[in-house]
Formats: structure tokens, C-alpha cells, sequence
């Protein structure tokens, strides 16, 4: 998850110290002064919120035991004292004095002047193009599960680039189950809890046929989508069948770059997605092809030509430049300066962010197999996996250093 | 999913009649003319990339064959003629004539005035306050596992109230996994295939105790959030213990209606989520309390007091009025106007639309037991199995028909 820009970590220590704290607006907040002359200034009620005494949240597992209308209107401070690094804030009308981490306070700070054009990305995300070349997350496939440093470092490049590669597994079904058990969980479908990608003879998906499949993000007729997709190689000698993977967030990048009219009409209006392509499912989605979080944060690419379906939520008016923009996100995509292109060999898989980051592959026949098994997983498992061993890896570091 | 507002079936037959049909602008589009005089614009390139004839769209399973891309720039209709309800569209320069199904062009129809406020919600949608009382969508355990028509019922009933019982189910541990079986699949999370809500020692969650709840959404810490969640009673003796639901649409309107300002921040800025209650989990998100898709619908709800982290993605200048917005929020869910309450017998279960609607469930203690067993799931599954029984009953009664 994002961080906000400004960061404790920016500046030194003793810039950071606590040098004074005023109260302001009768009560209603506070300003803390820094060493180095930064002032921040925080809610009354933002801070009796977020207090971490232990009648506002539970020592054990962390959660507030009180909700906001426990809270009385018109709460203010009416006292503060530095001590430290510790903040001593009395409330009113509660009357209670809650003491602060001040460092706390300032990672969390939100007194900061914030514009960021729509479409930026998370500070722990790199977008990348065909220059990423063979720099892409790769990891052992037994390393990782016995190691949990060495599976951090390879999370933590899924993370950053929105995909990533295993080597070394075995050539054996269901190995994929291993991989999604690394971190987190599998998303069961209609496709089952794994899905077989090979030539099928009455295919219910192009996926299950030889052809080549343009770069494309999985089920945008999904809502949630699966946001985690891994491929597992268990066959391909057949001639052609490379795997080619497209950063959308990269794409969507240059579409804004060169036009940022088209950008805007396609996080601006909702494009639809349906699969209706088995027996008893009906699938369908009403959802952006470039999403943006209210405060346009670049968050998800939906892009897939079998099943986009009819747009309807464009205006005539804006109909014309929408597909102009969407051909043109189609081309950026095709573009070979985009992709990375890999061949999987058996007991080699990948992992792509689905919210991000497309994936294609090539035509394949003739002599020889290709036999994948493909399944769904989320990415609130990857990054909370990661999380806890980044968390756990802090904690051992500071008290080793102790 | 919400169907466009004008709709075919809004108007008689005679009048939707296809009268005559004109190529516009040198072919870069056609106005197709009805019998009651209403006529309807489409542009070449649109009605290129949804042609249906079998090289575009594979004739089994209804994939897109070909790419934007493989359609030529400069895509234009030299020629139109209709015949009955069929339309015969010559496009340059392939030089190939489509035929398609007007009614299905008109029921897709994007040239329309759509201005509707931030906040509207989808047509098969209908909020509820407590005034809804008994009439619940409720259906027995035993009918809807048997009848294909009785469980459509029901699916429509969650649809349309995000929430729905089930009673008359057997007091087994594990029958929730039926339940969700009925339409979908289960998403299991760090908490397990499914999880048991009783009184723990430990708990890892303030849920494995006997507190009260105020009224939530699961999960909002999780991105995607589980979009359903079912909770099912296995024992139910404890004083107290019953459950409440609330609909947070129906709330955000009241929201909306009297403090609009107020509405627009909680969608403007994005909240953050966390919870790290167990070892090896650490699950943060950042989005907003109320979401609204690009064009302004309804689309989720996250409120919960206990995993809410601290704010910091709100401008200081707007943080007070944000609060104010956020605690009436609060307010009106916790109105006892807006809630439907029940207390469920061993045998009977609830599903809630985890995107829309809130439940709480008030205190309990003393002699006798709680033991619910809850888990989560997905919504795409449930409206694709619903959608996929009212397309085969639609067929079914007009074969009947002819």
C-alpha cells in the first residue's frame, strides 16, 4: 500500500526532534515544531481517534475497541506536554490524558501540500518496459520455501514490478498450489481451483486452443477480478507458445503522455466485460479499462479483446475519441518495446499482478506439447506475507542493534 | 449488473419498429430511424468491433476472435439497407457485409442523455431501512439445494437487498459450505476455509468475544475485499447475541441528502484499513469509505471502527469536515431506523453483500452458547448463477411460447 510522499526517514534525527507543542484554535488541535523549524499540525479528534492506550484499542490484537460516537463532540485538548519523544495530550470533555509517540505522529502526518497528476503510481512500484529484460524477479522454486529472506526478496519484486518468475520446481500437476501457498491463497472460479491450458477440442475458452492470445489482463468479467494469476509449466516442446508479459501501468503511463484526452476518457467511463462461455455462467462487469482511486492513484488495467463487451457508458459525443484512445492503448500494448518474452520450460511458472500487468502468448503447433496449469490467487495474501517478514526482519535488525 | 436506463422494453413494439436507417458523416456512422420516430446513433468503428458473425466471434463460446487492431483505421459503412428486424452493414475498406440483430443494437444503444447525481445505484437495486421488517428475502435451506426456480428467487432477493436467510438448514458444522456451494465459491483467507465465531480466550479478533459489534463491512483491510460473507448458526442460547444489518447505501443517500459536502469527501479520499491481530498477517488498504465508480455509482461501502487506521490521505484543511461526515456516517448506521434485527435459530444462516450491506450483533453472556461458523465469497459467482438461470428460463419460456 501506498505510503505517503513525505517521510520521517527524509530528514535527520535531530531535525526530527521534538522541539515544541502548541495548542491551537482553542483546543481543536495541535502543532507540533521540529528541531529542524517543520510544524505539523494534527486534529483534536484526529488524534483522540488514534490513540493506542489501551481503552481505545485492545492490547492483544490491535483493534479499536471504540467507535467514532464513543467519542464526544466538541472534543478538544486542553493541555500538552513534550517529554521525549512522548506527546501528553488531555482531552475534553473526557478528561483523560493519552500519551503519543511522536515519531508516530509524524510518519502519519497529513498537514502536507499533496498534487499528484492523475495516474500516479505507489512509491513502492517501478513501471518498466522491454528494457527490463532479463532484470525480472527469478527465484529457486525450493529456495523460497524454505527460506523466508530469500521469498521477502522475490515477493517483494512481484510487488515492485507486478510480476515475477520461479525456476527449478517440479514437473508435476499441482505443483502451482505450492506457489500460491507460499503467500496466500487460491481464488476457486468456475474454472475450478486450477484451470488445464492446453488444446481442447470444443475449447469453452481461446485460452484452451493453440492460438496466440493478444497481452491481456485475466476475467475483466470478474468483479473483483482475480488479482494474482500463476502459470505453471508442466509441458512445451510443441513449437512456438512463448510467454510475453506487458506492464499496463507502463502503458497506460505513455497513453497519458501522448494523449492525455484519450487517458482521461478511458479512467472516465466504464467499458463492460461478459463470458458466457460454459454452461450455467453468465459473467459480467461494468468497470473502467484504466481504473483510478478518487485521488488518481493508478490502481488497475482491465484489457482482453475475447471479452470485452459493448460499451454503453460513453456518450455519443465522446464515442469516437474513446475507441481512438482504446486502439491506441492496443497498439502501446502490441508495441515489442514493451514486452518481455520468455520461454517457460517444465517446472518453471510466473506470477502476474492481474491488476496490472498483461500477459500474452505466442501461436503454437506442429509436433511436440504445451500443457500449463494456470489458477488464481489474491494479492491481500502476497502483501500481507510480505509485509509480516519485512515486520519481523525490522524487529530482529533493531533488536540485534540493541 | 446495471443495464443501461433506456431499455426496448420501455417501449411498445410497433413503435420500436425499424423505420429506416442512414449512413452519417461519410460512413463514419449510421442513425438508425424507429417506427415511433426515436432514432439512435452508432459509430462504424463500434458497430465493427461488435459484429457477431463468426469470424469475429468464435461461434461455441462467444470470444472475440480478432483485436481492435485487426480492424482497419478508417473504418467506415458504405453501404446500409434493413430487412425486417435484420440490418445489413457494408464496412470499407474490408469490404465485408455484417448482419445484425436491430433489437439488439437498440438494447445497447449508448446515444442517450445520461445525467444522474454522484451516488445513484443500479436499477435492480433497492435500498432499505427498517421498514423492510419481514419482508426479507428468506428461503428454505432443503428448496433452494432442489429447485433451480427457488433458488433464482432468493439470488434475486440478495441481489436486489444485498442480504438475504435462510432457514431450516441443519445445525451442522460446515453446512455454510453448502450454502456458498449453492452459487459460488468459497474465498478463503488467512482465517481459513471458513471460521468459528464463538467466545475464544486469546482471540485474535475482538469477533471471538462477547462483545457487541457496531455495524460493519468485513474486511475492509483486504483489497479486493470478500464481496459476500455468510455467517451460519450452529448454536444460539446465550442471552443476547442477535444480529442486525444495515443498508450502507441506503445510508450513504441520507448521507448525501443532508450534508452533500459531506458525502462528496468520504468519496473523495481514501480511509486506510489494517489489521496485523495474528502472527504472520499484516493486511492494509487504502481506499474510500464510500466508492463510487468513475461515473458516479454506488458501488462500496467499507466501514469498520475496529481495523480503521489512521487517516493521513485527507488535506489538513478538509480533515475537520471529514470527520464530521465520517461520525454522522456513523450516526445513521447506528439510527435503529436504518436496521433490520433478527436472532438466528441453530439451522439458519444469513448472507450479506459485503460491498453494500452492514451487520452487527448486539453483546451477549451468561448461561447457554454462541456458535456461529462464518466465511466469505464472491459476488461474481452469485450473479453469474442467477443471470445463467433467468437466461435459461427466458429461452425455455419462449420456446414455449412458439
Amino acid at each position: 500500500m501506498p505510503e505517503a510522499e513525505w517521510s520521517v526517514e527524509d530528514i535527520g534525527w535531530e531535525e526530527r526532534m521534538l522541539d515544541k507543542v502548541d495548542i491551537l484554535d482553542g483546543g481543536e488541535g495541535v502543532a507540533l515544531t521540529l528541531a529542524g523549524g517543520a510544524r505539523h499540525r494534527f486534529h483534536a479528534i484526529w488524534l483522540r481517534d488514534n490513540a493506542w492506550d489501551d481503552k481505545t484499542r485492545a492490547p492483544g490484537n490491535g483493534q479499536r475497541l471504540i467507535t467514532l460516537g464513543d467519542i464526544p463532540r466538541g472534543t478538544h485538548v486542553s493541555a500538552a506536554r513534550a517529554e521525549g519523544n512522548r506527546l501528553h495530550l488531555t482531552f475534553q470533555p473526557e478528561g483523560r490524558t493519552i500519551a503519543y509517540d511522536a515519531d508516530w505522529l509524524l510518519r502519519h502526518s497529513y498537514d502536507k501540500v499533496s498534487a499528484r497528476p492523475a495516474g500516479w503510481t505507489a512509491p513502492e512500484i517501478e513501471t518498466w518496459d522491454a528494457s527490463l529484460g532479463t532484470n525480472i524477479p527469478v527465484a529457486d522454486f525450493a529456495t523460497v520455501g524454505r527460506d523466508r529472506s530469500a521469498l521477502a526478496g522475490w515477493l517483494a519484486g512481484v510487488r515492485r514490478y507486478g510480476f515475477g518468475k520461479l525456476v527449478g520446481g517440479p514437473a508435476e500437476a499441482e505443483a502451482l498450489l505450492k506457489v500460491a501457498a507460499l503467500f496466500g491463497y487460491v481464488r476457486e472460479t468456475n474454472y475450478g481451483t486450477y484451470f488445464e491450458v492446453r488444446t481442447e477440442v470444443n475449447p469453452t475458452n481461446l485460452a484452451y486452443t493453440g492460438l496466440g492470445l493478444q497481452a491481456h489482463t485475466d476475467n475483466p468479467y470478474r468483479d473483483p477480478v482475480p488479482t494474482l494469476q500463476i502459470l505453471y509449466c508442466l509441458e512445451n516442446s510443441a513449437e512456438g507458445g512463448e510467454n510475453m508479459v506487458v506492464d499496463g501501468f507502463r502503458a497506460a503511463e505513455r497513453l497519458r503522455a501522448e494523449n492525455p484526452r484519450g487517458f482521461e476518457l478511458l479512467t472516465r467511463h466504464c467499458a463492460r466485460f461478459e463470458y458466457a462461455g460454459s454452461e450455467g455462467v453468465c459473467l459480467r462487469s461494468r468497470r473502467p479499462m484504466i481504473e483510478l482511486a478518487p485521488d488518481g492513484e493508478l490502481i488497475c488495467i482491465r484489457f482482453n479483446n475475447r471479452s470485452a463487451a459493448a460499451i454503453t457508458d460513453v456518450p455519443y459525443e465522446d464515442m469516437a475519441d474513446y475507441y481512438a484512445a482504446y486502439r491506441r492503448l492496443g497498439e502501446i500494448i502490441d508495441d515489442e518495446a514493451m514486452e518481455v518474452t520468455f520461454k517457460l520450460a517444465p517446472g518453471e511458472s510466473f506470477i502476474v499482478d492481474n491488476t496490472r500487468v498483461l500477459h500474452a502468448r505466442k501461436g503454437y503447433s506442429g509436433a511436440g506439447s504445451r500443457w500449463l496449469q494456470g489458477c488464481y490467487a489474491d494479492k491481500d495474501g502476497l502483501l500481507s506475507t510480505l509485509a509480516a517478514i519485512e515486520a519481523q526482519s525490522a524487529t530482529t535488525a533493531r533488536e540485534a542493534a540493541e
